[in-house]
């Protein structure tokens, strides 16, 4: 008998379920005699032995749900090293409690914070396999991750309906969308939305290029301006401050998100009405889209497909449209950014769209 | 010939569209000549002669597409009375070009601002027929607006997307609804979408009362809590206050809407994580839901019934199921609200949802 | 101790969960101590004894799952009397049940059929409430079901679809849609997607008007003709025969429904290319609509409050926009049908939809 | 001055639209002095000199929109060498047309049959660009062509909503997929909606595998199936039948398509109730997913990027996740087919569905 952990880590994301209904399907057809342990809450589940045994039907019916079946928590890579409140060894705890039930290997679903456990993990011997969510798409090593086109279609469904009320008033539109430090859903969404100009991370705005992109279509007489924000803008200037000096100016900051400040700052100096729209966590919810499914699918039959060739240590993920195993020491501490200079940044700039730069 | 004038003022919504293609397919089918002219911004065409021509062509292919295709503006009532910045008697104006065109009538969709000058304008003899759209539902006189249950889609469609994600976290989770003065998007959107707690102008809330069903579902061992709380949502405390006072008061705030107040208060008293979604303009946008699409074409239709036989100065409505024609001075300066008594908030309550009083 | 049974029986359809969990959450709120025993496969579970205690649990997240957690199966009424394969009484059986289990009250949830055989059932001195549930909208006593939105919606986005990629090419859409022998489904989700033509079961056909119909879009220069067609659409010629005679023809058809038939016929005589649609149980199916999962929601409120006060015999459900109980007595045996002189039929003429009649 | 001519040819489908936008967006924002010249109906407009001149305007709010603005017809091939009923020289006219128009290039929108012409086009000396549109995904030379994946949302819905509707009954559901000669469609769609059986032309079934798929899923206590079926599957058995007789044997067949005939004979080998949904059409229409319309608008800036560079006889098209510019000479007259033993059937294969082979 086979024994297979399997455990979902950090902020959850659509199609997680479809995931681990993959895996658990192919390796309940694939391999004679299999069990399969879900632990609870992320590594949370690991560390305290917070685990169920879960059988066939707890995998029908996921394919289409949102969220986890087996919940999530956010366990700081950081704190992995230290104690918990009562002095246990998390570390240890986990490693532990993967010998005490005898697994023979650990699926683990998560991001990137999750990616550098995983990989410690295996560096202490457990045979490990992981599978990359996140809206965010940030994830080194794969070309996307699931959950973030799911979270591109909500994003752009969002400003779809600021679109169809805009064309009445002379106004500003925010939309800020998700995506962490990164800009991949913001720059996805506000291409497929036909958003006027797009806020990444990593192309720093100028304000004053901004305020004449948005003044420039005024005078066009276009009566409104769509920003897609993403919720990691930063500004030129605010780019060129230490990491220190920046969380101080944004603690003391009195708006709840960048689109606030951002918005307080075109309204004075364009004199144009602001409207703010959060669709918040809306972008991790509902049901995964079909694209999502079928890469959520795949990954999952490829990881258990990993599990009966007995290959250990990798993230399944995909690359140039094939699907592949990347060791998890490649994976771990890295983050895939959108690169200023790629082709699909030089076709948005082709067509009209604003960077702010 | 008969020559029919057509305007949308005040806030856009979904199925404007839909409604003037019911108004404009009618007339064109049962009345031999007839000539369409619509005005362009609301009022404001109808003020400054700013019209176009419409054809049949123009009408098709509108009735799922959200927007109006006339445009609109927001003329406060308030100020029809008084002359514009250039000395323009705006009221005398609206008429002189009533007249110019030899129009037969006006049909006028819009919401309560728009009621009270189509009122004032058939005080001034014109021939007015209305139609009620906003996705506020606040019309007196009609049990249901076009707008209303498309808006209501998508605040229920935003706390569902809430509502996957939250289940592995504990938090607040806020959605902030739309609705103006009134909570009918609020309480259906509420309902709809299984939220624990929900916040409507016409019920002030206690905010003891609130933090204590909050502090009861933690408990109670739930994860999570989801407040639907309407955009003119206020506490009891607020609700004593003058109107001079109360703006005053907000206008000092540093928050940029109750919500984002109400989470602050609430992770004080609470402990727990707050998230804030705000889907603002996203609830008036996007192409209208077939039920809006039903009584918007058939207000429509009946609309030019009216003026096939030559009844003016009335509102088509919905009571009972019915459609039915009311005089617009009944309407004109009324607001429908949400009765605390009514059989809805009755079962609402019946399954446990807390309205916070 | 109170112990309550519920079933859902007949052809299931969108809401069905979302109307049981409001009939739980307000039991467990408002009777101190209840228990809930969930029949399953409908008035199957009842007979034979197959049921199971629900739990608060079983009721959390199922408000916009589409299908039924308990199932559901077919019965024909007309059976009901007759002894089963093994010489079981069957009305017997179910009273048996009822009786052992010692319940306080059956909690009903289904259409047409389901509604003879609870009337039945109160007549035979069980305490019975019913909830009306069916796409198709044709139970007497209530103006509306759940089910019937939501359907209204996928088959108007059936035809939204067809609209877009219709405009390019000379051609004849027939888009089927379920509602049995009723034309409710069929009416709203033609008038909310602009079909040309709506062919209903209560207002049967006279082909030659319907081909006059399609040639004269032609002859305007209109490219395609999309027709919503009722599966129990009729033509006059049919509409005459007997019972026995329809059936025997029917029987004798080479299509396998009416569209391809009627398809035939049309492409026959007007040359036009003919694209059939048969969305067919998709309109059963997916989450509930906003407007369904709070007519559901009421519906199971008011039926739970029923039972607080211990009135039985009713059917819960909505007239002129108010929640009504309604005697099982007048309910059952009867067929809500589309009235072709009702003034929805009025405004759908006005516009210029054809009936084909 | 550079006069560019654009066309779109061939069934419609989602994103044709997006990708004239792009194109159009692009061209404006990057050439000085340039107009846009607009063929109707496909190739008929560019043979009979039928166009109209586009303006900026003209590109504004189709983002969103499905089918396409300029309307498209299917010209075959085979046919544009003969002579037209007027006894013109097809290539001639249209040679002449983008002669007398002083056009630099023409930009053609279509699926595999396009692209031959197009070739022909190219081979006569006309500057020409191509954009790969069609829900088949059958264009080689690119992986990924735009209206494929709005196509699978909507068949991956249909099916979805059998799913909730399906648990239910004991019966089996075909739902009839488009793609016509390969089955890239009804593979994501099956795949994303957890069909339990996937029929594809390029994996012709055993009628007997296929039954016994069927039965083993009745013995295992399923109490439905759910089959998705390309509407160009085939059995074994017929896929040994020549061209002609497989034509004759259609013809003369009683069944509208495959899904009928199916259906007759697993009802009959299995007793089972058969439902059949075909949304048909529906594929091809609505607007079209965010994946769509980023990709769509890519390839259309990339198109014009091409004329901006005067590099002419090229399909733009995506490979690894790379835009790409693709001979002409090498797209035109190939397939691209599903590839049985790829990866994305094993992984289906892997996590249990049947493909009847």
């Amino acid at each position: 008998m086979k024994r297979i952990g399997i455990l979902t880590s950090g902020g959850d994301c659509q199609a997680l379920n479809a995931a681990m209904r993959g895996v658990a399907k192919a390796l309940y057809e694939n391999i004679r005699d299999v069990e399969i342990i879900g632990f609870l809450d992320g590594y949370k589940g690991l560390m305290y032995s917070d685990y169920t045994k879960l059988n066939p039907v707890d995998f029908s019916g996921i394919l289409t749900k949102g969220g986890t079946i087996l919940g999530t928590s956010r366990q700081p890579f950081k704190k992995m090293r230290e104690p918990d409140s009562n002095g246990l060894d998390k570390v240890k705890a986990m490693v532990d409690t993967y010998k005490k039930l005898r697994l023979e290997c650990l699926v683990i679903l998560g991001g990137n914070g999750t990616h550098k456990t995983a990989n410690l993990l295996s560096e202490e011997g457990l045979n490990v396999v992981t599978l990359p969510k996140t809206i965010d798409n940030d994830i080194y090593g794969t070309d996307i991750t699931f959950g973030f086109q799911s979270a591109v279609d909500i994003a752009t469904d969002a400003i779809d309906c600021i679109h169809t009320t805009a064309a009445s008033h002379s106004r500003v539109f925010i939309v800020e969308v998700m995506g962490h430090k990164v800009g991949w859903l913001t720059l996805h969404a506000g291409i497929a939305s036909g958003a006027d100009i797009i806020l990444l991370p990593e192309i720093p705005y100028d304000i004053d290029k901004l305020i004449e992109a948005i003044n420039k279509r005024t005078e066009e007489g276009k009566q409104f301006s769509i920003l897609a924000v993403a919720e990691g803008a930063i500004s030129k200037k605010d780019a060129k401050l230490s990491k220190k000096k920046l969380k101080e100016k944004r603690e003391a900051s009195l708006y709840p998100s960048i689109s606030y400040e951002l918005g307080a700052e075109i309204q004075e100096r364009t004199g144009q009405e602001i409207r703010v729209t959060i669709p918040g966590h809306m972008q991790r919810g509902g049901s995964p889209c079909a694209y999502d499914r079928v890469i959520a699918t795949r990954f999952g039959a490829a990881a258990a497909n990993l599990i009966v060739k007995g290959e250990y240590g990798y993230m399944v993920g995909m690359r140039d449209g094939e699907i592949v195993k990347v060791p998890l020491s490649e994976v771990a501490g890295k983050l895939k950014m959108v690169d200023p200079k790629s082709s699909i940044i030089e076709e948005a700039k082709l067509i009209g769209i604003s960077f702010g730069d």
